[in-house]
């Protein structure tokens, strides 16, 4: 199973919205086959795996980290294809909660002879499929918000700088731009910094979206204008030459990208921006440096919270990157 | 040399403003005696690892983490008993800075047929000693600074609330008041959480220090005027039944520390007094709880820092407790 998790990871940024899967077949105790979901409208992992084998299915073991399809998608169900494959035992990870699929495709499994198991490595494929798992039942997009802070937690000094606080490590940055189908800033952080906001690891570029209620970054030479990427723009002030959208508040600007096949959105700033989305972050990437400034702007200005509420995040990751600190959360439901 | 630094170790609490040594002779490759300095006026670490061995320490291996004084002090000169000893090789990890020592012990025992090495886990030597090292060359305290915050940097909600924004790991917590020699808050924080500023995991009770310009502590009933620990207060306005000196500016105040025998102080806040000390600080204890506040009081309100200033700390360690993080930084010099 650790193996199929590493396999659907090969199709981070590839097959977005739909999950990331990957399948081993195994048979006497060796691994024969295997297969991912390598693009969005590609054949299922659980499909590939079945094409690329080489021997007799008969009697032997699949690992896939979710639950086969049993319904006709852009693709015709998986179950069946197990079926007449002749696979006699399938491992699962996690249900999906697809309401087309949700138990169904374990139930027909089994109602053919197939001897189906439920939970082995389940967290680590909650935790890969995070995104499609809330996108699916939640009908909005995952959201995560990154922050480059100092230790006394402040985004710029006293005098409005922030350029650099960290080092911003480039391979973990990258690659969340890389896992997330969307990067969002405020039009205040467009005009301060001139952000590219692409992928540079080899990743596929995210799309970018601009929060510009007023419409301040309008026919200004930017570089979140150029071609490199898709660009949607939210704004009271829409105008004709690109893509638009009226929306100003985080509920309806979610439910929009939702709407536009948009599953997750990496906000990266400024404090505005992650201030209005504090409460619908399902995670957070801070990076440390560790300088103090004393002063300066707090990246949740716009919020208030207090010492007696109840702790909203839990910890997923602590990394020390040379001289910073790199901090995974999540919040706690 | 590590078993050396761990039997130091032991002396922690107990030999200040000494430094912390451990002594380990070895014969034929196997340990025959340990030693170590175990409280202030007390024999040092070689002294009683020579007085213990209870075989002949002819060709024998000394391994202390300090070099070995050559003067007449509380007690005689350790080289000279190291000497008569018989031991062939002494393995010491740093010189001791001290002007009475620096060099001269190793001058002795050279100059006696006594094989020397200097520098085996120079580093571990080094940090355990940190305070002494300071203290005994800059003749000025070892100031740490302790801060429990959010991971955005509030040691207070916008309400002026701060219990209990961390778990405050007691191991380590307590650890630190047996480590520091003293521990100092500010009058504000006294009256406000009336804290006991005890250490209560079995070490000693660091000496407590209060920073009350005004006098606003004085004639309440407060714990850190009871009988448990010593308690020194710095105001203008002393008054006869206490400890009192009058120096208010933090230079003034670590030299009057000094000058006790204090040879290193643990900050424990508020704002104020850490902001005070801030360009003070050898190193910093920081603990913080997945909790955001958005809003709050900062821990150095009162310091203004850039972000093209050198970066001034240094991470030494990292550690997830549970559902917070701890973080030791030093300073970079």
């Amino acid at each position: 199973m650790k193996l199929a998790i590493e396999l659907a990871k090969k199709g981070i940024g590839k097959v977005s919205p739909n999950p990331l899967v990957g399948a081993v077949i195994v048979k006497n105790g060796k691994v024969i086959s295997t297969g991912y979901h390598e693009k969005y409208g590609g054949f299922h992992a659980e499909r590939n795996a079945i094409l690329n084998a080489k021997e007799d299915l008969r009697n032997s073991e699949l690992y896939v980290n979710l639950e086969p399809c049993s319904h006709h998608g852009k693709t015709p169900p998986c179950t069946d294809l197990i079926i007449s494959s002749g696979i006699s035992k399938v491992y699962i990870s996690i249900l999906d909660p697809n309401p087309l699929v949700n138990g169904k495709g374990v139930k027909k499994l089994r109602e053919n002879g197939i001897e189906v198991h439920i939970g082995l490595l389940k967290d680590e494929a909650r935790y890969l499929n995070r995104v499609f798992l809330k996108y699916i039942t939640q009908k909005i997009p995952y959201v995560a918000l990154k922050v480059a802070m100092t230790l006394d937690g402040f985004i710029t000094d006293s005098l409005g700088n922030s350029k650099w606080i960290t080092k911003e490590n480039f391979e973990i940055s990258h690659s969340l731009r890389n896992f997330f189908s969307s990067i969002m800033v405020g039009a205040n952080t467009v005009l301060k910094d001139n952000p590219r906001l692409t992928c540079r690891n080899g990743g596929r570029n995210p799309v970018r979206v601009v929060l510009d209620k007023n419409g301040i970054t309008f026919g200004k030479e930017l570089n979140i204008y150029d071609e490199t990427a898709r660009t949607i723009v939210f704004s009271k002030n829409c105008i004709n030459k690109m893509e638009c959208y009226p929306e100003t508040d985080p509920e309806s600007i979610l439910k929009r990208l939702y709407s536009l096949g948009i599953d997750s959105v990496l906000i990266e700033g400024g404090a505005d921006v992650l201030s209005q989305f504090f409460d619908y972050a399902d995670e957070m990437h801070l990076f440390y440096s560790t300088k103090f400034f004393g002063n300066g702007l707090s990246p949740f200005k716009g919020v208030k919270k207090f010492v007696d509420e109840k702790r909203a995040f839990n910890i997923r990751k602590v990394l020390k990157l040379n001289n910073e600190i790199y901090l995974e959360v999540v919040r706690n439901v």
